[in-house]
């Protein structure tokens, strides 16, 4: 039997180099892979951000399929131009990975970024491998924004908190894996790979948005990023918040609160909001909280709750 | 005495979050580090790539300062957008880091991004910073570029080809650090952090080069990329070839021949470019060959010698 295709057999010109170009290429892409950068055509100004995931900090080969990593790793970058409310055009992949990785692993893995990326409605235009110990996956994403960007620090006394996307789901999921199971995939499958809804930060944007977060550390933790930014006081009102029953059903049989989940869970990369008074958010948004003066975040109406605030990865 | 502090003691929202902001922002950057995403104003097309050095790989943290391997990630990236003609105006910073990383190596790290950003003239505009077992960089740079980009595939017959910047240096420098020795300066800085000439990648387009590359894999390797994008032969002539006495002289001691080090030698981040036959290359262009009909790269004059021709990262 012929042993399996390592990376070390394609040599470091093989493989992004090879599989980039096959990738379907959007109409603002004036030059897409191969050369020393692309080129891009843009209209308005132009957001930029990236994030890095790497193999046992941010996943699990076992838990997550190359697949589901690709995704991921285009996933949680347009949520963060979706969350400045403008749209993602292309992304550039980074990836270091050791020399015996399997390369149909590396083909699933661009494979996941294909999908994503189709989803998103943006175009791969570049990529860079190279050896490393573990597989580390550098994604940037490069957006394009028609109005103003909504920051982090525009929230004002007075207005409206909203949410938008999953709150809890991805922390039942990973709590679900670390206990061994599998199920239920509508838990396990949004750890995987988030669904951010990137439509909806252009579209909270043009409803006037005063600030926006993609919610990746967990609900409390984002809005207190927004609080501090905008040197405001959030509440948020725990009987407006969602606690959906798969939630609730899985954390009975782990013996687990589901609202610390949808409070402090991170990775769902929901969008928050915020929005002026009297301006009602848009379709998909649902109003959690209000925007008051001071500093911080509180939590209304569960006062019998105690939940961390945030999600590090470094823990020692 | 108190330990060194370590960066699982600055948590993941301290590093790059708290040092970013400081950085200084060019014109074009409408929102820097802090938020989901900078924005950018930028004129024209915009160029995007990236680049990832890993520990043990790209770069010895016993042969290289951390100060050298912020700068060296912001300039390989920064030479790439100089090879389409373009500017570098931002980039943005990934970074994986084991827990127990001294906070002071990375904080000099973030200098040397720093410093070689103000060298190229380009703003430090967003990070991400991670846990992983080895320091792994990964660098994405994005430049605005007024005219139209000039790629790999535009050499045609009869063309000059050209060079600007060194060749050799850092493969020469790499050799010395390899026998165990840490001078002459001249060539381990090189290996340490290339000094591409950023500047001369847009001069070149506006002097109608043909096409343009960016000497990362050595001169030989790199022009393939040029003479196979393009579908010629590039002839290169050895007698027009600089090579300088401090390599002659670090080739005796070493028993090499400094010819296969301007050849072969990777990761100078020269430019390597062509212009029409009768348009004289830019000041800092030197001739060193031309572009016939055929394939593949052919080297005249230097019949005496064997050289590998390119440098790869996965060597099993």
């Amino acid at each position: 039997m012929t042993p399996p295709q390592r990376l070390a057999d394609t040599g470091e010109f093989g493989l992004l180099a090879s599989i980039l170009p096959t990738f379907p290429q959007g109409e603002a892409v004036l030059l897409g892979p191969g050369d020393d950068a692309a080129v891009l055509d843009l209209a308005g100004h132009v957001v930029v951000c990236t994030d890095v995931l790497v193999e046992g900090v941010h996943f699990r080969a076992d838990w997550s399929t190359a697949h589901d990593v690709g995704r991921k790793a285009v996933a949680v970058n347009a949520a963060d131009v979706a969350a400045m409310g403008a749209c993602t055009v292309a992304v550039v992949v980074g990836l270091a990975a050791p020399a015996d990785t399997p390369v149909a692993w590396l083909t699933e893995l661009t494979a996941g970024l294909r999908a994503e990326s189709a989803t998103v409605g943006c175009s791969v235009v570049g990529g860079d491998t190279v050896a490393g110990p573990v597989v580390t996956v550098a994604v940037t994403a490069v957006g394009t924004l028609l109005g103003a960007p909504v920051t982090r620090a525009g929230a004002r006394p007075g207005d409206v908190v909203a949410v938008c996307g999953r709150l809890g789901y991805a922390a039942a999921g990973l709590a679900v894996l670390r206990r061994g199971f599998r199920s239920p995939r509508a838990l396990v499958d949004v750890h995987r790979c988030p669904l951010p809804p990137y439509a909806d930060g252009p579209r909270a944007a043009a409803a006037s948005a005063t600030s926006m977060i993609d919610v990746s550390d967990g609900l409390l933790a984002d809005l207190g990023h927004v609080a501090e930014a905008s040197g405001v006081h959030i509440t948020v009102d725990g009987g407006r918040l969602d606690v959906p029953e798969e939630l609730r059903a899985m954390a009975r049989g782990l013996g687990a609160d589901p609202r610390s989940w949808v409070l402090a869970g991170g990775e769902d990369h929901a969008l928050a909001a915020t929005f002026p008074p009297g301006t009602p958010p848009p379709d998909g948004f649902v109003p959690i909280g209000e925007v008051g003066e001071g500093s911080g975040v509180s939590v209304s109406g569960w006062d019998d709750l105690d939940v961390a605030t945030g999600y590090e990865h470094f823990s020692g």
